[in-house]
């Protein structure tokens, strides 16, 4: 970091503004760790697209705040430059600025809040990556996870911040199964395992991340498809809250642990073919557990099940399966 | 890791069959840290007496299929051998066994639940490890708390997997301290204390697990038999509910915190003594914040307070009382 | 640690006791970091006036209590000596003091709990401080706030340790935002926040803390004074529960992190000292969190907020502020 920041540093004004825009996409790009400002661009249109047809455009301005704010950040403080134009420092506040207007309601100090948040989470990622890369795994989207977790919780507290959309704390209950299976429902329940990655609820907005994520890696779009398809089967088949399963709440993590496992940190074989679906598997037993762990509080589980999940199937696993790129 | 993995799969499918049951029964004796397949011999026996006559023999054959598969696991992955035949791999699995059908509903998924969590506790164990041999401590039954955490919570979402047993969920209140306190009563509080460590509320099992400690080590048995009696005295002292003393509920913890500092890990001494005592007095009062903290999502403690009472005593000690085997 | 505790060990007792009024009040001035047995002193006299003209005297004898205790186990268990003639094992001592009496009933086992505690926290330091000096940060105030969440907890589930003046379990719900804004109760308000470091609500015993540091160190009473106010300022603005404000529940742990990041593990700068008001307001969003987090236990926050902030902006920032003394 040492070196590196002086480097960083000493970048002239021009050349940083000239690659902004392209660092700024790859942050998008890289929630689904995709180094690519083309895959960026096509999620951020999925984005906006599912954003407006959910009547909630608010949420994909959001995003775009976010994303700006923490790269920026990244190099208001200097950080190590080569990590910032992959992307590094922008795919936690792309999320910070997605999940802001979701669960809170539309007041200045809101927005106030997103911007701290989103450059927060630039240094609360430096700060984890210093303990985690002790044990050679990374902190993932914890750091929007965490930060999140902090303001929406502080929303119920705060008046000028609103917790409008936030579920009512309550404790945990059985709640419905009820579910329509036909095929055409259960595409859309798939997609939107997939879209609501980015915390947004529309199916379409699904094929354009699939379709993002085809462009930059095939391998990472199969597993996207294929880890949404296990969670929807796994959640039906042990019965969750059909409402949920019908939003796409059980596919996220299960996603992004699949794209994590499948397709970033493990090279190909059949081994670690296995090894991803356990731990998409074992990621919807997370999520669900997460979801009535926090019910007292109305807390929203965020991306948190995928930390969790990716970490437990990685930290004993990264001497066999020599990882691609960790 | 990288070397004895390969000497593990190198052995022959014969010598692994052949050793087999004694590995698996060590699994069972290393809930109580004893690298023998009789005291593990023993323990079963205790739990099948105890699940059968309280009308659940479904615990029994639980621990049987945890202890399993958890052992297979090991196995299967290529960890370390030696690490294996002394029975790490499945004392988690054992306690996830016991604790499924003693919590949950008894269905297919339930089973499936209970197979996929046994054998992950393998390698959250491995996992864990790869963490806490930074600081020379084990991470002890965590694994499996850690593990069956997520599924007794998930159950509460998941029909398929009913959280029947589970306590409600509800805002922590004042429970009645009304207790029986004639010697015979307190007799089988203190060896419902021991018993409860595999989650068997009977106190022939007591007696049953109690023996099983001699036959491998005098000092682990009377520990157990200290311990135990001393968080009984605290919880009466205190004034615990009544119900829950009755049923060994603030021993198991402590059971398990005594035979770690007194037997396990510290040589004897006097010095030693004192601070297992200290050690087992702490952990019933972390047993009763457990208890509180988790009433509002209804989330039993497992044996969380002995993994965190041992961690306190065991960081700041291991260089004072030169370990034993740590 | 070897070495050191031969030679603490080898201390004549006569020495200890002679140096043990200075030992017990740098305890006491460590709690906001200040290495001074005249700071020490004048924040015992801020407790002893705030507690008594609360009409709780008692919890200004549970400071004393707590102090000596901690200290006293810090001689027992031979820790280095260094540490301890800086007053760093009596200052989560004292903050145990002012909670047991501030939360709980007044009974002769809350006693006895308030005494095992204090002592707990000088070996649950010295094992936080195993864990983290790998990554160069201390465990601050933690080993108070992990400690008494434990017996503030078990308080709930024991009579004989009474919940008395504990917040009732509830779910998360809007609290009335009415406020008096009249400057002299804004600066009552601001007074008190620092008072409640301590667990006092006093005004006047916020002026003697205030010149209490300010005879150690005018930076530290600086920083204090405008940490109080910026939380204030960001607590009115984002409209947080009246009550809470007008009682100073959200400067406590803003000082502690405004002392810390400013005055303490920074030297001066103007990029210190943006990133100390950064860290200033992050922690009252934390303290917002954590308030709501714990509602359905019933359970304060104490100091946690102070450490959570802390560690989140020390971190990341270890290389780049070249800390004055960590």
């Amino acid at each position: 970091m040492d070196t590196t920041s002086t480097a960083a540093t000493t970048r002239s004004v021009g050349e940083i503004i000239k690659e902004f825009p392209r660092t700024t996409l790859r942050g998008v790009g890289q929630v689904m760790f995709q180094d690519s400002a083309w895959t960026g661009l096509l999620f951020l249109i999925g984005i906006f697209w599912g954003a407006y047809a959910e009547g909630f455009g608010i949420v994909a301005w959001g995003a775009l705040v976010g994303v700006v704010v923490s790269t920026l950040t990244g190099y208001i403080l200097g950080l190590s430059d080569n990590n910032g134009s992959q992307g590094l420092w922008g795919f936690n506040g792309v999320l910070v600025g997605c999940a802001f207007p979701t669960f809170m309601g539309n007041t200045v100090w809101m927005w106030l809040a997103l911007i701290l948040a989103s450059a927060m989470t630039t240094w609360v990622r430096s700060g984890l990556d210093v303990i985690m890369s002790k044990w050679k795994v990374s902190s993932f989207t914890f750091p929007f996870v965490l930060t999140t977790w902090f303001f929406l919780l502080a929303a119920r507290a705060f008046h000028g911040m609103p917790s409008t959309f936030e579920s009512t704390p309550e404790l945990p209950a059985a709640a419905a199964t009820t579910l329509d299976l036909g095929f055409g429902h259960l595409v859309v329940y798939w997609l939107k395992g997939i879209a609501q990655v980015f915390l947004i609820n529309s199916w379409v907005t699904g094929i354009f991340f699939l379709a993002a994520l085809a462009v930059s890696s095939w391998r990472a779009a199969l597993w996207a498809a294929i880890s949404s398809a296990i969670a929807l089967f796994v959640a039906i088949v042990y019965q969750a809250p059909g409402a949920q399963i019908a939003e796409g709440l059980y596919g996220f993590s299960a996603v992004l642990t699949g794209i994590a496992l499948g397709a970033t940190f493990c090279n190909f074989s059949w081994k670690a073919a296995i090894w991803t679906v356990l731990g998409v598997i074992a990621t919807v037993f997370i999520q669900a557990a997460m979801n009535v762990f926090f019910a007292p509080m109305g807390l929203a589980t965020l991306t948190g099940p995928f930390c969790i999940g990716t970490w437990i199937f990685l930290l004993p696993a990264y001497k066999w399966f020599q990882p691609a790129n960790n």
